[in-house]
C-alpha cells in the first residue's frame, strides 16, 4: 500500500504548496483522493499515469478539494481516454461537471459515472475482489466524507512441502487456499492449518480531510493502518479550529490514539503556519507514530 | 502598456507550460484575460498584486481559458478583498460560478459582478476616462470574443513657456489642455496649437484567442499597436487548423499584414511543438514584427 500525496495545504494554491490531492495504490488499484487545482500538474510531476487512475474519491465540495476535477475531466478526453471514469462525491458535483462540459460543447468520449453521496450514514461506495471502500461520515461547514478504503483478507498461501508430502493432487489446491480441510484417499482428514500459512494480512487507509474533532467516527477508525487526519491548526489556533469546523493537530493525535490506529499522518496544513514540524511535535505529546504529510512525499505502508 | 504572459498553451496545463492567461497593464489599470488553470499561482510567481485586478475578460468557455477562475473568485474572499470584481464573458459563466460557490456554501464577501456576453456584432463592454474596451467577435467552437483595449487620447501637454509668456493666468490652463483657443485681454485671438504639444499618441491592444482565420475582424484591428493572435498550429498542420477552427502562425501573420497593425505577438501554442520558435519563422515569412509569448514573459510597449 503506497501513498503519494499531491497536495496537501489548506485554501489556495501557492507557488509551492498544493491543495488537497492524493494517490493511494492499494492491491495494485490507483485511487485519487480529492482534486484540488492543480492535480494535473501534481500527477505529472510525481509521475502518475492519468490511464491508471479509474475512480475519483471527492470529499466535500470546497474548492480546495475539487477545482482541479473539471480539468482533469478534460485533459482525459484530450488523452483519447477510453475506460471509464468513476467519481463519488457529494450531490451536486455531477451538476458543476455536467454543466461545464456543456456549456464549453466539450464532451467526454470516455463513460463518465457519477456515484452522487448524499447518506450521512457510512455505506459501501466501492467494492471489488480486493478491496472496498466505505464512506465516513464527517463534521464540516458542508456535507463532507472521509473514506475507509479495506484490502479483503487475502486466500490462505498453499504450504507446498505440505500439500506435496501428503501427495494431494493439485485440483485441490484452490480449495485448500479458501480454507478447507481435505480428506485425503485413506479417509485421513488433514485440516487445513496444516496445509497453509496465514495470508499477509490486509491494510487499510482511513482519509479523514476536513474535520472538527469528532469522535464519532472513532469506531470506524479502530485499529486501521493508517489514519490521514486533517490538522488544519496548532492547540493555539483551537478556537479558530472549532469556528470553521477543523482540527488541531492534537486533535488528530486523539482520534489517532483512542481508535488504536498504528499509523497517523498529518495535513491540511493552515498556510499560516511556516514550519510544519510544529504539527508533528505537538501530536506526539499524544500519539508517538506520527507522519507529516508534505506535497510530492510517498510512503510505503 | 505592458503585458505578462501568464500562460499561453494549449489545452493542458503542463509541468512547465500553462493555458491561456496574460495581464494587461494599461494606464495604470490592471486587466486579467483569460484564466486558465493555475492562473493564481501564475500571478504569484509574477508578484502580480491580487488586490490591483478588478476586472477580468473570459474570451470563451473551452477550459483552457477559464478552469482557473473559480479558484481565484474563492481566493479573492479568502484575501478578504473588498472591492468590486467585474467578470466579463460569455452567457453561462455566471451559472459556473455562482453553482460552485452556491454548493460550497461559500459566498464572497466582495461584489462579484458578471457582464455577460452573447452579441456576435461588437460591442463596447468597459469604459472609464481613459480606457475603453471592446469586443472582438471570434470565429471557434464556441462563442468566443477577443478584446481590444484602447487608450483615450490624453488632454493636451501645456506648453508652459508660452502661456507664461503671453502672461495667461493659470484659471485656464484646463480649458487650454482641453484643446480651446484663448482671447487675450487686448482681443488678440491665440490659436490652442501655439500654446499646446501634441499629448501622447494613444495606444491600444488586441486579444484574439482562440479563433480560426477570419479576414472579418480586420477592420477592427486597423493599425492597432500590439495584436495577439493565437497561432496553435504551423502550416504543415493547416488541415488541423481548418477542422478545430484554429490558426496557423502563417495565417496570424496574414491578419497582422492586412490589418496593418504594429506588432504581432504569437501564443497559444498546441503541445505537440517542441520548438516554438520555428511559429516566429512561419510568421516573418509574412510579416516581420513578430514576438513569441511565452509563459513568465513580459513584454513593454
Amino acid at each position: 500500500m503506497k501513498l503519494t500525496i499531491l497536495g496537501c495545504y489548506a485554501a489556495t494554491p501557492r507557488t509551492f504548496t498544493n491543495p488537497t490531492s492524493q494517490i493511494l495504490e492499494i492491491k495494485n488499484r490507483l485511487f485519487l483522493i480529492d482534486c484540488g487545482e492543480g492535480t494535473q500538474v501534481q500527477l505529472r510531476k510525481n509521475k502518475i499515469r492519468f490511464s491508471k487512475i479509474n475512480h475519483i474519491f471527492i470529499s466535500h465540495l470546497h474548492g480546495d478539494h475539487f477545482f482541479g476535477l473539471v480539468g482533469l475531466v478534460s485533459t482525459f478526453t484530450l488523452l483519447n481516454r477510453a475506460t471509464d471514469l468513476h467519481i463519488y462525491g457529494p450531490k451536486g458535483i455531477k451538476e458543476i461537471i455536467m454543466l461545464q462540459l456543456r456549456l464549453s460543447n466539450s464532451w467526454t468520449n470516455y463513460g463518465l459515472h457519477f456515484h452522487e453521496l448524499e447518506s450521512s450514514e457510512t455505506q459501501v461506495i466501492y467494492e471489488d475482489e480486493k478491496v472496498i471502500v466505505k464512506t465516513i461520515p464527517l463534521k464540516h461547514r458542508v456535507y463532507t466524507n472521509g473514506f475507509l478504503f479495506q484490502e479483503k483478507i487475502d486466500k490462505r498461501k498453499l504450504n507446498v512441502a505440505a500439500v506435496e508430502s501428503f501427495e494431494i493432487d493439485s485440483c485441490y489446491y484452490q480449495n485448500i487456499k479458501n480454507g478447507k480441510d481435505i480428506v485425503l484417499e485413506d479417509g485421513r482428514l488433514i485440516e487445513n492449518h496444516k496445509l497453509t500459512f496465514d495470508p499477509i494480512p490486509p491494510k487499510n487507509y482511513a482519509f479523514c480531510s476536513d474535520t472538527a474533532y469528532d469522535e464519532r467516527i472513532i469506531p470506524l477508525l479502530n485499529d486501521v493502518d493508517v489514519l490521514y487526519h486533517e490538522s488544519t491548526f496548532l492547540q493555539s489556533e483551537e478556537n479558530l479550529a472549532k469556528r470553521t469546523l477543523h482540527s488541531t493537530a492534537k486533535e488528530a493525535a486523539t482520534i489517532a490514539l483512542k481508535a488504536n490506529v498504528k499509523q497517523l499522518v498529518l495535513g491540511h496544513y493552515s498556510t499560516r503556519y511556516e514550519n510544519i514540524k510544529l504539527f508533528k511535535e505537538e501530536a506526539q505529546t499524544i500519539f508517538s507514530q506520527v507522519l507529516l504529510a508534505d506535497d510530492g512525499k510517498s510512503f510505503d505502508f
